[in-house]
């Protein structure tokens, strides 16, 4: 019968979920934010961000010894260098998560090897004094062999770059960081651990790599620090060799 | 008795890890591969890089229409742009994880709105004919509202970007994408979806964003065609305005 | 010469780090808490829940409707029942992320079909009145098909669960859940979605599933309300078929 | 004027998107698979399981030195004993991601403290011989302090239980664990790590957990052996004190 026939056909039939319109996939609020991008490939500063070195001075940081004094390094031709001996710098302002555009430079008549041959770094948040925090690394790593989890572009003693990118010295190296701050549980416990992507000179070498804990020099990293929005923070390593230069350094917090 | 105290307190003491040294926590090898980066901000090709279009030739595309075929758009002064009626064009080669640095130009004389208005796009991964894949939109969003999961920097219909980067008709525009391609299990199911990084013009407007599925421009996505490595694919919207032009394109596999 | 091919060899060597000793990566403190886990496979509360029902009232709920009233649904012979046009329920307390055990059956006598078939639901966060939250489907899903992103285990209208692990009515039905909340950034936005993992009468139904935002019975779920702790609430959904009941309920918080 | 009003207030409106029915997002196709659970609170095996012992005897495992020969630990009254001195078993069978169910037990006259009692381990994935794998620890913790990320559902010595829910000697422990294996690339490089969820007794202990590398008894974890599916092993530690038993073992693929 027919009617057989078609009752089967019918049990055996699921919905089909009915056709959209494109429209339904379309959404127009909020109106994405406009900015106005940097020149070039976009290594100048973009119009939301904050500039935090200029070539002119030092405002943005102060000495992370004693944070109501002045960044104690020194300006000199649209760049700063690390001035041995005064201890490292830090932003005034502190920050969550964010992108960071930073330049620096091995100083061409650098001398020493591995991790003595122009080493300093950036603590993507600082977490306390001396070099506590999370150290993405900077060093010569230009025909200078060190420890891979050590060399230019690693998150010191924990993850090695994907490629050394490393230009000689007297060149300017540039960073481009995409950095997530790790979140804790109102008992201090980890709830969700930093996470950065750097690209060195145009080349990923991070990429959402999940930082272990801030970094240590000795023994096993472990997030046992719960904080906040931290400064950034620049290495005095105090080695004999040439200091390391900075400039061009702006950051947009996301 | 001493003996008992001493005792007592033993038995409340639990052994501390010993010390490390720091040569513990660095390793050597393997050695980190050496590139050479691109020049200035890292915009030219590193060493490692495959360069897709180099300003000669489409000699690295080719139709989608007829895969035999070369790519039929037009090369003049450096740069390759889209001609209308023709296709898209794909990637001879196939790729899994990638960077890839990609510049693109809405012409100075664009006309239209919305989505008419210099619509092309990336198919992160071409998987069949026509426009399927995951699309990073390209569209003049300068001064061009449209919806904004469907604007210049957007996986198309899914994520709207961070912020709108773009440079105005004239000018080049410059993506540099880190992309992870989804993974599939035997029984053809998902084991973990594709994650994209953006840089738009410097600015970072994805970050690792989790895509939901191959891009539907009617209906949700879903991640229901298993697929391996697969081309990267340019799109000939075909609209009636000017077309874009493309130029420095290469490409890093990770 | 000798000399000079053990100088190449030398060379080329890279330092390995010394060996550590076993105890190096032995953490004593602080101490794992010790609780006592409930009888036979855990389904009893172990020592450090909070017993949400222990079937003899709902002193640990509200209405939703009128959170200064105490639930209004029925409580007999240890297991607590829907009343139809009473209103959702939800807990007294607010949670963040959580270990929750709960079971509930479908009357043996249930009649209807699809979703019109002993529906109910469980809100791993409600986040306003009504039926707004995160939505864990409870259903007769026992020879009753329906869609599947809408059956028992479902994350509704969202994910599906991996199998069809229910039980016939008048059977009790288990479900262990761990639950973490979504958490938002300081603007309002997105910081990590809700994440879920549910074993049906033992059975793993979803696997750390993200969640793509609160249940939408229409549209498309976004994370457009941001919040913190939020209560747990049990859906009255007012069907005319037979209603369904629960018993020993307990949550630890996490 | 009105009429100019309005012009403004027109031009100033985004669309809207159109209000979808419910029925767009119902999905019905594929059914989800229907199985029929274990009993009470689940612990005997559902339909779809693979029983990796069901009190009879070893025939799913073999010897781990000679994977040709059979098991050789003890069975006897429906469960089976760790043989002093025969060496780890491990399934016949090799898996890559799953849900297993295992019940453990320390005898009632165990004796020993530490790491010393009552020592075993369930590797998720056997790598090679010996104890080469991902172990998530067996041990009597009930009373017996030792470190904490070596403690019965401890990922052994990366990551400690969220709590001690051990059972005392002579009663019977409960492991539920759903485990993801790692993939790696074509490279031998890491893709994604090992994850695992685990249940000790009903209590959640690890939360999707990402294993840092196969488990090292003395350095420090790294994901260089790359490797698809794998048998599951059980080891024999070798402890002068009375060895432990095993029941009610099943498996799901996933």
């Amino acid at each position: 019968m027919m009617l057989g026939v078609f009752t089967f056909a019918k049990a055996q039939t699921t919905p089909t979920p009915p056709k959209m319109v494109p429209e339904m996939t379309e959404f127009w609020e909020p109106e994405v934010k406009v900015i106005t991008p940097g020149t070039g490939a976009g290594t100048t500063a973009p119009s939301d961000a904050i500039v935090l070195f200029d070539g002119k001075d030092l405002s943005q940081w102060v000495s992370v010894k004693d944070p109501s004094a002045p960044a104690p390094w020194t300006v000199n031709k649209g760049v700063f260098t690390v001035k041995k001996g005064t201890g490292n710098i830090q932003t005034k302002q502190s920050f969550q998560d964010y992108q960071l555009h930073i330049e620096w430079q091995i100083p061409a008549n650098i001398t020493g090897k591995s991790q003595a041959r122009g080493n300093s770094g950036i603590f993507l948040a600082s977490i306390g004094n001396g070099d506590a925090g999370y150290e993405l690394q900077v060093l010569d790593s230009y025909n200078n062999r060190t420890y891979a989890n050590g060399q230019a572009g690693s998150i010191y003693k924990q993850f090695r770059p994907l490629v050394n990118a490393m230009r000689k010295p007297g060149e300017w190296n540039v960073y481009d960081v995409v950095f997530t701050a790790p979140r804790f549980k109102e008992d201090g416990s980890l709830f969700s651990p930093a996470r950065v992507t750097v690209i060195h000179n145009g080349v990923i070498i991070q990429n959402n790599t999940m930082i272990k804990g801030p970094t240590q020099y000795i023994g096993i990293p472990d997030y046992n620090q719960p904080h906040g929005k931290a400064p950034i923070k620049l290495q005095d390593h105090g080695d004999p060799s040439e200091p390391i230069s900075f400039r061009n350094i702006w950051i947009r917090e996301l």
